[in-house]
């Protein structure tokens, strides 16, 4: 098994997507073909031991920064993400995961591997923890502007995803909302909230943006606006939580011991809502297997980030969605 | 100065309201009209200490709920929604308070006493705490569906609002979106991105969702239904992290012991975040103060929304706004 890596993605690229792929390629038993300027990527390459790992170098000269808009995309050509996507559309490789710009990496995916049949729009589907288990949040930021019923081709992909990954047999969808009554949202939920209780599929209703951690749905389906305004302001209030109670611990001291006895508690629970645990989110719809990682990414999250794509891969998940899409009356 | 205040508005109406209103009354100085079915308010009332309160009571004999919908709302033309507005519209009142359904004190109000010249679109606006101090969200969820200009218009009142309630001149504004590049959101977001920029106001740029809480501009603009879910989020993360929290502190002895070294720090932190510390949300735009408490209010949030109805009309805000309104070029 082979998955091509975008060395030059993320806020820290190249270091942390080396390390995270040299851990990847020790630990998982994957080959990994590193993406990027060749020079640049063999220098960090070799601050770590990986004599003998199963690390392969792929020259691409261009590199895509987190703000870069299309037209700087048009024009490189042989960026890591485009000579990524492309070793994914050769089959080199079986997935491609980059930390980096989710905007490029949806446009370039899409524009070089081609959307599944039946696909407008691809949908980035991430996996979060709930307080019973875990939701499938789909899209998180691949379509900011979307159709009613491009939402409901995310659920149906969201569908596939959970019963092949999960074992969720008919999961249950809601759609994200600003109440749980039909006659609450904008335009577009009112109309896709209607395409979804015709759909056939295990549709509950709405949910709003503070059930999205407590379990309520196995799937929660949004626009790639709302959904990633969702994510990250979620990120937002754990991170000001943090600091404040931070601030208001180091500086007395019987509330310094306190924490001491917490300490192993606080981690569980930061483990359990850490990203870099989840690695990355799925770009679903494309036609080859793409994973986006958070542009923070540290290593661990760069070797997560590969983990689900090779579970993504043995899971044979791709071609799942291929068959249900197939057999799924297309009345969207 | 009196104020309405709907005494069914709220999950837990009418005891929270009227216990709420008892306290305002008491403490704040205020006279309070209780809008509301007689003889159910009245029986609510009597379990308080209110003799020499100034509350009195203002017969509403129906009741619109939580998820009720528009076509109901144009029948129960006698809610104590419609009433309290109405209160105001008369000049009997200065302010109406509710804790219910939004949306049908967004479009009652509106209906009953007009927009401000030059506003199409009213905007919920709520102080949020910040790492800093405090910015204020608008549009949390009067207008689920914007154009691009009524993102302006939010941005100017809001202008005002943080002026003259807060002191802060030529206030800071951002617009929300899923990346810090103008290039970044969808073809809402993008338009408005362009008109602010054009607009005079102290315009900053986009800011993401994970940028709300640490305070990066002294107003932050969105539309209603992106603003809703962020704030619901944010309220479903803090309720999530407790949640978490609680259950690994309690099954743990010494863990117990850490927390009570710890409790009183937490409390500080959660009263910097607990909504009913703040009493509720201003519905700019319309010609009259309305204030929209959380639904799940208890008597203090509602006692805090008074309150803060009690500032806007000692402030003069009202007015101002007018005032801004009809300086400022009417490009939009």
């Amino acid at each position: 098994m082979r998955i091509a890596v975008d060395a030059m993605g993320g806020d820290y690229a190249p270091r942390t997507v080396v390390e995270g792929a040299v851990e990847a390629a020790a630990e998982l038993g994957v080959d990994i073909l590193l993406v990027g300027p060749e020079r640049q990527v063999k220098q960090e390459l070799g601050r770590f031991k990986s004599e003998g790992a199963r690390i392969a170098l792929v020259e691409a000269p261009d590199t895509i920064g987190m703000g870069e808009g299309l037209f700087s995309l048009r024009k490189k050509v042989r960026s890591s993400i485009h000579i990524g996507a492309e070793l994914v559309k050769s089959k080199e490789a079986q997935a491609f995961v980059s930390m980096g710009n989710t905007a490029a990496v949806t446009y370039i995916s899409k524009k070089i591997l081609g959307s599944l049949p039946g696909i407008e729009k691809p949908g980035l589907a991430l996996l979060i923890p709930t307080l019973k288990d875990s939701s499938l949040l789909i899209d998180v930021g691949a379509s900011a502007n979307c159709q009613p019923h491009h939402l409901v081709q995310f659920a149906v992909m969201g569908q596939v995803f959970m019963e092949t990954t999960l074992g969720r047999k008919n999961p249950t969808v809601a759609l994200m909302s600003i109440g749980e009554e039909s006659t609450k949202g904008n335009e577009l939920i009112l109309k896709a909230h209607e395409l979804l209780r015709e759909s056939g599929l295990n549709f509950i209703g709405n949910v709003e943006g503070k059930d999205i951690y407590r379990g309520v749905a196995d799937i929660i389906v949004s626009d790639g606006f709302t959904g990633n305004v969702a994510l990250k302001v979620s990120e937002g209030v754990v991170e000001t939580m943090l600091t404040m109670a931070k601030y208001e611990i180091t500086r007395n001291f019987l509330a310094r011991i306190g924490l001491l006895f917490l300490k192993h508690h606080l981690k569980k629970i930061y483990k359990k809502i850490d990203y870099s645990e989840y690695g990355g989110a799925h770009l679903l719809g494309v036609n080859g297997i793409c994973i986006i990682g958070h542009g923070r990414s540290n290593a661990r999250a760069v070797k997560n980030a590969i983990k689900l794509g090779k579970e993504i891969i043995e899971q044979g998940l791709q071609e799942k969605i291929q068959e249900n899409l197939a057999l799924l009356k297309q009345a969207w």
